[in-house]
C-alpha cells in the first residue's frame, strides 16, 4: 500500500499535522477487519444473568466473612478493627482486586469515666449506684471478648459531672418539651430522662440542652425495643436484654469534628475546641445511654403530672410521670479525646471502556461492639460480592466503567472514614462518579428496604426483578417489596444516617441505601453478634446473598450499561409529590410555589427529552450496527450523571454550609429526618415560631433557590447553553 | 459475507446484546477501508497558519465594524445598544455562525437629575454652579448625537442631596485617609474631593463613607490624565479636555445587584432595597463625577494644610491644600433604578470532535458613551475573528471542540451581561468550558499586555510569536513584548476588571484577557469616539488586526489541539513566586507558609507528571500512526480542564462568597486590585489593623485553605483516588 507508506511519512516529517487522522484510521480499519474474525465475548447481559445465578454455597461463604469479622468487638480507632481491615484487604485482593487503604488521622473519643446514682431526695431514699454494664448471659460463646468491648457511652459526650431533679421528656423531642411547657412543667436546672426511638440522639441532647436541661439520660422502653420484664430477649428471642444499652454518637454533622469540610491528612489544620464548640454539632451539657432496666428504676423515682398517653409505656409498665423530681440524678461522664488513625480500604476493578467513570460500593466496618448487623453484615455481603465479581472477571468479563468497593472505618462516630474520603477526592468525585451504593446493615431481619435518588428508582425496580425473595422461593424480590409496601416504595436519602451522606449531602452524587430488615433491638447493644443474626436476623444467610445479589447488579447494570440507566422523568415526580406535600405545610402563608412548580414542569421537559434523545442514539438495524461515536454516548452520560450535581448550591443550605444538596439533607431539628427541602423546612419552622413578615420571606427565598437548582438541573439534562 | 449476516441476526434476536460491538467494528472497519481512499484534509496547523496570514484589506473591514458600531451612544439599555446588538447578531450571522441572543432583565439606573455648587463660605464669595457638560468641539463629526449620551454621573449612586465643606484627599485611599489623620484633619462631615486613578470608584465612595464624609466629588486630575492648562487636549491631541468628565459604575461586585448568584430572568427573585444595601455592594453617600476643570475650580477653595508632595498636581497647578473648607459643596444627584433588558449576542461554531467541549471569546458591546475604544475596538476585532473563522470554515475546516463568540451586555454597569449568563449557565460551565478568551477594548494606544491564568502563559507565548507586530513588521509581537517589559510578562486576573470575572473568579474557567493600549485619557468620557481611535489610538486599525490574530488563534489552539495546551507547571511556578512575596508581607508574624509550599510542591510535581502522560499518550510511530482512543484523550483534557476548578472553594472568599477563587479576586479594599491569594490578603489587612492572636489565627485558616485547594488541583491532574 505505497499510498499509505508515502502518508505516514509525511506525517513524521510534519509534526504539526497529528491532528489528521485519516490515514491512522484506515490503518486500523484493516486491521480490525484482520482481527475480529474471532469469536466476540458474550454480551454484558449474559454476564449480569450469571451474576445473580446463585447457587447453594454463598450463604457459606457469607456466613462465613461474618463469623470473622464479628469475632471480637473492633470500634474504630481498635487495634481489633486495624485486624478487620487487613481481612477484608486480603479478601478483596484474593478475589483479584486491585486494593488499597487510605488512611486518616481523627479525633475520636472513648469513655474513661462514667458513673450515674440515683436518689430519691423526698422522702430520702436509697442512692442506688447503677452499673451501666450489659450483662453476659450463661453460654454466652462471646463471654470471654465481650469485655473488650467499649464501655456504654455517647461518643462526643460533654465531660462532666452533673447533678439535678429528674424529669421525664419522652422521646425529647422539640414538640415534647412544648407538651411540658403547656403542663407548667419546668426542666430547667434538671437532668432528663429520655427515651430513644423517634430521633437522633445527638438531638435528644441538643434539645435538651436548649430546653435547660443540665444533664441528659436516654433508655431503651421495652415498649419501643421489646424485651419487656415477661417477654423474652435474647438469647431466647431478638429482643434487647434488660440490662442491654444502645451506644451511638451525639455529633451532628459529618465527618471529623476537628476538619470541618477538608480532609484529616496526618499534617493539617484543625479546630481548636472553642471553634468545634462554636461550630455546634457537639453537646454542651454531660450524657449517658442506659439500660431498659436502669431507665425504669429512674421512671419509678419520678413523681409529679401523669405523662400524656402517648408518652405511657408497654402495657406492663408503670405509670410513666413527668417530675421533676423526686428522683434526683447524679450523673459523670469523662471522655478522652484523641486523634486516632483509621482505615479505608478500597479494592478496585478497573473499567476498560469509561476507567474514568466510576460506580462505587461502600459499607463501613468498624462497629460499636461485634457488629454483625451493623454494619458487618454489610461488610461480609461486600467481600461476597467482589468474590462474584471476581467469578465474571474469570469468565471473560471486564466492566465498561470502573468498580470501587470501599469498607469505610469510623461511620459510628459520624460518617467520619467515608466523609474524610469525599472531602479529600471532592473534586474528582464531582466530576467523574456515576453512583454511590450504599449498604450499611445488610441485613437485620425480613423485608427489603431501599432508598435512594428518584433517578435510580426504575434501575431499582428492575434490579428486585431479577433476584429471587430469600424468603419466598416463588417469586422475586420486588413482588414481595410491592406487596409488603402500601404508600412510597423507595425512601429518599435526605438524613444523616449513613455513608451516603457526603455523596450525596455534600457532592451530589446519585446514591443508594439498601437493606433487608426490620425489628433490630439490639442495635448498637453488645447483643449484636453472631449468635444473634444466626438465630434472628438471617439463620440461612439468604437475605445475604439477595443483597448481594441486588447490589452487585445494580452496580454491573451502572457500570456496564453504554447508557446510563438513569431516568430523571421519575426525579421529576417526586419532586412533584414533594412540592404537593409542602403546600400543606404552608396552607394559609404568603409562599408561592409557582417557581418550584414551574422549575419542575421545566425538569420533566428535559427528563423526557433526554430520554427520547438516548433511544434516538441507541436507534434500530443501522444506527446501532454502526456502533456509536463514544464520545456522542459520554455527552449523553455525562448530562444524566451531573444533572444531580446541579441539585447543589455551592453555599450550601442556611447555617450548615456543609450540606450542599437542596432538596435532600438532614432537617435542622432532627439528623435522621428526611424530608425534602431541608432548607425550606428549616426555614418553615423558623417562620412559624417566629411569625414575622421577614422569616416567611426567607421561606419563600428558600423556595427560590430550590427552583434554581432544579432549573439549573434542566439545563444540564439538556445540555445547550441559554 | 455470511457470517456477518448471520450475526447480526443474532443481535436483532437478543436486544440484550446490544453491547457487543465486535460485528458493528468489523463493518465499521471494512467501510472506512472503503471509503477512505480519498484525500485527507490538510491539518489543523495548516489552517491556523491561514487564520494568521494577513491580507491588505483587514483594517479596512475592522474600522468599518468600528465606524459603525460607534456612531452614536448606546449605554447599556438604549435604544441604540439594541441597534449595535442586532449590527453584531447579522454580521454574525452572515459569517455563517449559528447566533441567538440572550436577553435579562436587570436593574441598571440613569441619572434623572445632577446639580453641585461650590461656596466660599469665609469670606463669603460667589457661587459657582457647574453646568457638568462635556463641552462639543468645533467641527466634531459627532457633535449632533452626543446629546444622547447619558449626562456624567455614577452608576449605582446614591441618590439624594448632601453639602458640607470640601476637603481633599488625594485617591481617596484608606491610606490617604490615615494620612490626612496623622496631620489632624477630619474629614467628618464634609464633602471630599477625590482624584481618579489609583483605585476603583467603588471604593473611593466606600472608603469616603467609612471615613465620615457625606458627599464625593472625582474629578480627573490633569497630571493623571494629562490635557492640562497649557497643553493640548482632544481633538488636538490624545489628552482629555478640560470639560472631559470620567463617567462609570460604583457597583462593587458582578452582575445585576438585585439577583446575587443567579440569572435576571423575566421571572425571577429580587433582592430588595434593604437587602442589596445590606449587600454593601452600593455607596451609601452620594457622588458625582466631574471635569478637571471642575476639579480644579474646587481645589481653588480648599484651605487649610498644603497636603503632602505625592498629593500635588502637575507642574502647572496650584497648590493643593486639604481643607476641610473653606469652600462648600451642595451636591445633589438622583438617579432612576429601572429593571432593563440587554441582550448578550452569541455566534456559535459547532465542534465536530468534541462538540461538548467550548472555548469562548467574549467582548462587551455596551459603552458610557461612543465606546471607540470602550469596548466596540474589541467588538469589530470579534466580528473580524468571525471573517476570518467564516474563511477557515470554507476552506473545510471545522473545529474539533464547539468556539462560541460572546458579546455582552452592560459590562460598565458591573459585568452585568456577562456575570447573569454564567449565573444561569453555571452548571454546563464548570463542566464543560476550556477556557475564556476576554478582549474588551481591545486597542487604546500602542503596547500588548495579556493577563491569563497561568496553565495559558506558554500558549501565549507561543500564540505571540506566529502574528506579526502591527508596529514593527520587522518582529513579531513576542519579540517586541519581551522587549517592552520588564519583569512580569504575564499578568493576572485577579481583578474585576471586565467579563472574565466570572469565569475565572466564580467558576474557575481557565481565562485570558488580552488589550493593545497605553496613554488612554479619555476613558470613559465624550471623546472615546472614532475621531479619537482614528488620530490616536490605532491610525492604521493594525493594532486591531494584531488582536484579532492573537486572540483567534489562541482560540483555535485551544479549540484544535487534540490535547489541550494547558501547562500547569507555569501555574506551580506562579504560585510560588506569589508565596514568596506573601512571605515578605507576613515576616515576624506567627504565619507559617509551608502548608501552601508544600501544596504547590505537589502541583509542580503532579504538573510534570500528566506533561509526561501527554508525551507519552501522543507517542511516535506506532502508538501515533494507530489513532488514539478518544476516551483516553479526553480523560486527560478533562484533567487539566478540571484542575483549574479545583482551585475555587465552595465556601467562597471570608464574606464574599461570590467569590469562589482562593488563587484570583479582587482585593477587599480596591475591586481593581489583583493580588493573588484574595483570602489571605484580606485576612491580613484586618490583622495588621486589629494585631489580635485571633485575627493571625485567621491568616493561617486563610493559608491553609488556600494550601488545600492547590492540593485538590493536583489530586485532579493526578487523576486518581486516594
Amino acid at each position: 500500500m505505497p499510498f499509505l507508506e508515502e502518508n505516514l511519512l509525511e506525517e513524521r516529517k510534519s509534526p504539526t499535522s497529528k491532528t489528521s487522522k485519516t490515514t491512522y484510521l484506515l490503518f486500523i480499519s484493516i486491521s480490525i477487519s484482520l482481527l475480529l474474525f474471532t469469536a466476540s465475548p458474550p454480551p454484558k447481559s449474559t454476564y449480569h444473568s450469571l451474576y445473580v445465578s446463585v447457587s447453594e454455597s454463598e450463604n457459606v461463604t457469607v456466613s462465613h466473612h461474618l463469623l470473622i469479622l464479628t469475632r471480637r468487638p473492633h470500634v474504630a480507632g481498635s487495634p481489633a478493627n486495624a485486624d478487620a481491615a487487613s481481612y477484608v484487604l486480603s479478601t478483596l485482593t484474593s478475589h483479584s482486586l486491585r486494593t488499597h487503604i487510605s488512611s486518616y488521622h481523627v479525633a475520636l473519643n472513648y469513655p474513661l469515666s462514667r458513673s450515674l446514682t440515683l436518689t430519691r431526695a423526698h422522702p430520702l431514699g436509697p442512692t442506688i449506684t447503677f452499673s451501666l454494664d450489659q450483662e453476659i448471659y450463661a453460654g454466652d460463646p462471646y463471654a470471654d471478648v465481650a469485655r473488650e468491648a467499649v464501655p456504654t457511652f455517647h461518643a462526643y459526650a460533654r465531660s462532666g459531672s452533673v447533678a439535678g431533679n429528674v424529669a421525664y421528656v419522652n422521646y425529647g423531642r422539640v414538640e415534647d418539651y412544648a407538651t411540658l411547657k403547656g403542663m407548667g412543667v419546668n426542666v430547667s436546672g434538671t437532668v432528663v430522662l429520655v427515651r430513644y426511638g423517634k430521633i437522633y440522639r445527638g438531638d435528644i441532647v441538643r434539645n435538651a440542652y436548649e430546653a435547660g436541661a443540665v444533664g441528659v439520660v436516654v433508655y431503651t422502653d421495652t415498649k419501643d425495643y421489646g424485651g419487656g420484664v415477661d417477654g423474652k430477649w435474647f438469647p431466647e428471642d431478638r429482643w434487647m436484654p434488660p440490662s442491654g444499652v444502645q451506644v451511638g454518637s451525639l455529633y451532628i454533622g459529618a465527618g471529623d469534628p476537628t476538619t470541618p469540610g477538608w480532609a484529616s491528612t496526618s499534617a493539617c489544620e484543625r479546630m481548636d475546641d472553642e471553634e468545634i464548640e462554636r461550630g455546634g454539632g457537639i453537646p454542651l451539657i454531660p450524657s449517658l445511654p442506659v439500660s431498659s432496666a436502669d431507665g425504669e428504676a429512674i421512671m419509678e423515682a419520678i413523681g409529679g403530672h401523669v405523662a400524656p398517653d402517648d408518652w405511657q409505656g408497654g402495657a406492663e409498665s408503670i405509670d410513666y410521670r413527668v417530675g421533676p423530681g423526686p428522683g434526683f440524678l447524679n450523673l459523670t461522664y469523662n471522655g478522652n479525646q484523641t486523634i486516632t488513625t483509621i482505615q479505608n480500604v478500597f479494592g478496585v476493578i478497573e473499567g476498560v471502556e469509561e476507567p474514568d467513570r466510576y460506580v462505587l460500593l461502600g459499607n463501613h466496618r468498624d462497629a460499636w461492639t461485634f457488629g454483625a448487623v451493623d454494619p458487618n453484615s454489610g461488610t461480609a455481603t461486600l467481600l461476597e460480592v467482589a468474590r462474584r465479581l471476581e467469578k465474571l472477571q474469570k469468565r471473560g468479563w471486564k466492566p465498561r466503567r470502573t468498580i470501587i468497593l470501599c469498607n469505610w472505618d469510623a461511620e459510628e462516630y459520624g460518617l467520619i472514614g467515608s466523609t474524610e474520603w469525599v472531602e479529600e477526592n471532592r473534586e474528582m468525585l464531582a466530576s467523574r462518579v456515576v453512583a454511590y451504593l450504599n449498604v450499611d446493615c445488610a441485613v437485620s431481619g425480613a423485608g427489603f428496604h431501599v432508598s435512594s435518588t428518584p433517578q435510580l428508582d426504575k434501575l431499582l425496580k428492575q434490579a428486585t426483578q431479577q433476584v429471587q425473595d430469600p424468603d419466598n422461593s416463588s417469586q422475586t424480590v420486588y413482588e414481595s417489596w410491592i406487596q409488603s409496601n402500601d404508600s412510597q416504595m423507595v425512601g429518599r436519602l435526605g438524613g444523616g444516617g449513613s455513608d451516603f451522606a457526603s455523596f450525596i449531602q455534600h457532592v451530589g452524587v446519585p446514591a443508594v441505601d439498601m437493606f433487608y430488615g426490620g425489628e433490630y433491638a439490639v442495635y448498637h447493644s453488645l447483643y449484636d453478634d453472631f449468635v444473634w443474626m444466626q438465630k434472628f436476623g438471617d439463620p440461612m444467610f439468604h437475605r445475604h446473598v439477595a443483597v448481594a445479589s441486588i447490589w452487585g447488579l445494580v452496580a454491573l447494570k451502572l457500570a456496564d450499561d453504554e447508557f446510563l440507566p438513569f431516568d430523571y422523568v421519575s426525579y421529576a415526580s417526586e419532586l412533584q409529590r414533594s412540592t404537593k406535600e409542602l403546600e400543606n405545610e404552608i396552607l394559609g402563608k404568603p409562599i408561592s410555589l409557582s417557581p418550584l412548580y414551574k422549575s419542575i414542569e421545566q425538569l420533566n421537559k428535559a427528563a423526557t427529552k433526554i430520554n427520547d434523545q438516548r433511544k434516538a442514539l441507541e436507534g434500530n438495524g443501522w444506527a446501532s450496527m454502526w456502533g456509536k461515536d463514544p464520545l456522542k454516548v459520554r455527552e449523553l452520560n455525562d448530562r444524566l450523571m451531573m444533572a444531580e450535581r446541579a441539585f447543589t448550591d455551592r453555599d450550601g443550605l442556611f447555617g450548615r454550609p456543609w450540606y450542599k444538596h437542596l432538596i435532600y439533607g438532614p432537617s435542622n431539628h432532627n439528623d435522621y429526618g428526611s424530608k425534602s427541602f431541608p432548607g425550606v423546612d428549616d426555614a418553615i419552622e423558623k417562620a412559624k415560631s417566629s411569625n414575622t413578615t421577614e422569616s416567611w420571606k426567607s421561606v419563600q427565598h428558600e423556595v427560590w433557590r430550590v427552583s434554581r437548582a432544579v432549573t439549573h438541573a434542566s439545563l444540564v439534562l439538556n445540555g445547550k447553553f441559554t
